[in-house]
């Protein structure tokens, strides 16, 4: 059996942004036999977990699931809809979007990137104008990051579609909710997203190895006319398959019975308690990094995200030597900066499945790694957590 | 599947004093088929779990297992040695010392409750009085409990072994262990234990349904002559099939799974540091008990329990009613107040599979369990444990 080298007493504090901690409910799921992934019981899974999704992306419309990352998913929305040159509208909201856009350059496509402040996320305003301007409809899609990865910032994911119908533009949108879906409200449906890409290891709280294409009829319309190659990730033999609740070639079947069960466990909790939850802690976390001091990256009041919070490290300390205290003293996993943050910012995962305590325990010891990596911060921070935990306690 | 009915987010903080939280490799460990309990491959795990529970209760003995609870153990210790109308020299340290007298009764002995402050635990001189007065060596036993798991009040055994060794006494020395064995260190061959009593469920880091006896030579010797009735805990039969790794009748096979890994677990951690770790999390407690304004239910200094830490309720609130405010918000169990101590304590456990963070998630649903309640204390107490954590940190 495999055995992680570290032997520390009791559970690894996993509290990076994802992956997220895989509750015991889903475990004892995924630890059944692999079955015939043609036969009639898997049918009946296959089924149930197209069926459920739906709910989890709020959409009336098909959910593509995909044995890949979510990078995968990314790629499956690209190629299944744009040809060779298309122009796509991107926004550098920071890390994960930047890739996004690299990978849009690697297949042929032609990414308008519009700059960014990483600190503040998505100006809709600046994406308006830019779809205004483009009376020939040179743009094919606006790709968007939902929630920030790599910062802790949102968009306004309603407000974007808004903006393209106002400039009447026929441009596909695309979002990415790899850390949003199923911790902060998302509405493939009602916002008019034509494209979701999500994967399995955030909020839906599983292992990563699924990720999903969430499809409106305009995407599919548009995937019949797409001239960019496409084999693995080509819907329509998918969407096909899906119909009888199998897929054209093997799919994960252990994550998919950890799916299942995921799902009903966020629908029996209740997607708008779900998502009320991550704000509860979310709120608590930041009361927190305000009470030591420290500032959230996140400089938008409208932008915060519930799924994470990356905090700013004073000039002067490193972050990363930072979470390799907390990480050896602690046996916590916290989040690294990436890329033109490394170093500067650590960030906290509050999202999946957890509960209040943990939250404390996670805040607990960022606040003992600050006094031990000599980080100037008021001490007793985290007594701003409970107090907002007991300013909204249940009973 | 069973599916529990409350669906909370997150892990249960599980935080009586035992039954202790189970860590992963112990639940993969046990979930394996049922093999031949007389077959070949059984027989490796017999030997191996009965060599090292001899590392973990520091004995060169024999460890008894039974599929029983410590209740079970306790019967065990006292039918196997003892003869109708034996004199058994108890102490009453608590609740759990007052039921193994009243058992001592129904089993036909004659138990000698020496009355205790329950807040003190053993005054190890009123022992030696009644053992040197003892001359004609009536009583037959001297039963005591290392720790007073309704009270979190420790008994210094090897000062005990002192006064019946001073006194030139035969009696027997019987310990129970059930909330110590691998938390605190406890030596049965080198403080001269003839039984040790445990279970499986504190620090053994395993689901109730396995107990032990430690065996000395003179408690083997003890049982050739004891004439209370005895079948299903009769040492004899068991030592000898135990010999070849066997048991006389089905042992639970899957617990001996998680034993033989929850062994490695201790012994990979060294019995030592496992210790030191429980003394730690045990003085983070107590530092914020204090900075609390509570009171530390013991009040010998010399008897801090390092597994558990009863807490004493102020005058006028209910510690049953905080209780359930504490899990009822934030999914945690609390050790409940016994018998005369219902509703005036509550007990934190700090033992088994647990560490820093989790124990800072624990005091902070404390806390604020005490502020929903409206049981006066000093806000902020809990930054006393994150002090200690920081001035005893490893790096």
């Amino acid at each position: 059996m495999l055995k992680l080298t570290h032997r520390a007493s009791g559970r690894h504090f996993l509290q990076i942004p994802g992956p997220t901690n895989v509750p015991d409910r889903v475990m004892r799921a995924m630890d059944n036999a692999t079955i015939d992934h043609r036969g009639p019981e898997f049918q009946v899974i296959g089924k149930k977990v197209l069926s459920d999704l739906k709910k989890v992306f709020q959409t009336e419309g098909p959910v593509v699931v995909y044995g890949a990352s979510g990078t995968g998913a990314w790629e499956a929305a690209l190629v299944n809809t744009l040809s060779a040159g298309d122009k796509v509208l991107m926004y550098e909201t920071g890390h994960f979007a930047t890739l996004w856009k690299k990978m849009s350059e690697r297949l042929g496509l032609n990414p308008e990137f519009i700059a960014g402040d990483w600190r503040q996320g998505v100006e809709v305003s600046r994406v308006a104008a830019r779809l205004e301007e483009d009376k020939q409809h040179e743009i094919k899609a606006v790709c968007i990051v939902h929630n920030e990865t790599s910062t802790g910032v949102t968009a306004d994911i309603a407000a974007i579609r808004r903006a393209i119908d106002s400039a009447n533009h026929p441009a596909l949108l695309m979002v990415d909710t790899i850390s949003s879906l199923a911790s902060i409200d998302y509405r493939h449906s009602e916002w008019g997203v034509d494209v979701t890409v999500a994967g399995s290891q955030k909020g839906l709280m599983l292992p990563p190895g699924l990720s999903f294409n969430a499809l409106s009829d305009k995407a599919i319309e548009a995937s019949k006319s797409s001239r960019l190659p496409k084999s693995y990730w080509a819907w329509n033999d998918i969407l096909e398959a899906n119909k009888n609740g199998f897929w054209p070639y093997t799919p994960s079947t252990t994550l998919l019975y950890g799916l299942s069960e995921a799902c009903d466990m966020l629908l029996e909790e209740g997607l708008q308690n779900v998502f009320a939850r991550h704000t509860r802690f979310a709120r608590a976390t930041r009361r927190t990094v305000e009470a030591w001091g420290l500032e959230v990256f996140c400089a938008n009041a409208d932008a915060l995200s519930s799924s994470l919070t990356a905090v700013m490290m004073p000039e002067g300390h490193d972050a990363d030597k930072f979470r390799k205290i907390v990480l050896d003293n602690f046996d916590m996993s916290l989040g690294v900066g990436l890329s033109k943050l490394a170093g500067k910012v650590f960030r906290i995962g509050h999202l999946g499945d957890f509960n209040e305590l943990t939250l404390m325990g996670t805040l607990a010891g960022v606040e003992m790694g600050l006094s031990l990596a000599g980080v100037p911060h008021k001490p007793g921070g985290i007594n701003a957590a409970m107090n907002h935990f007991v300013e909204t306690s249940k009973f």
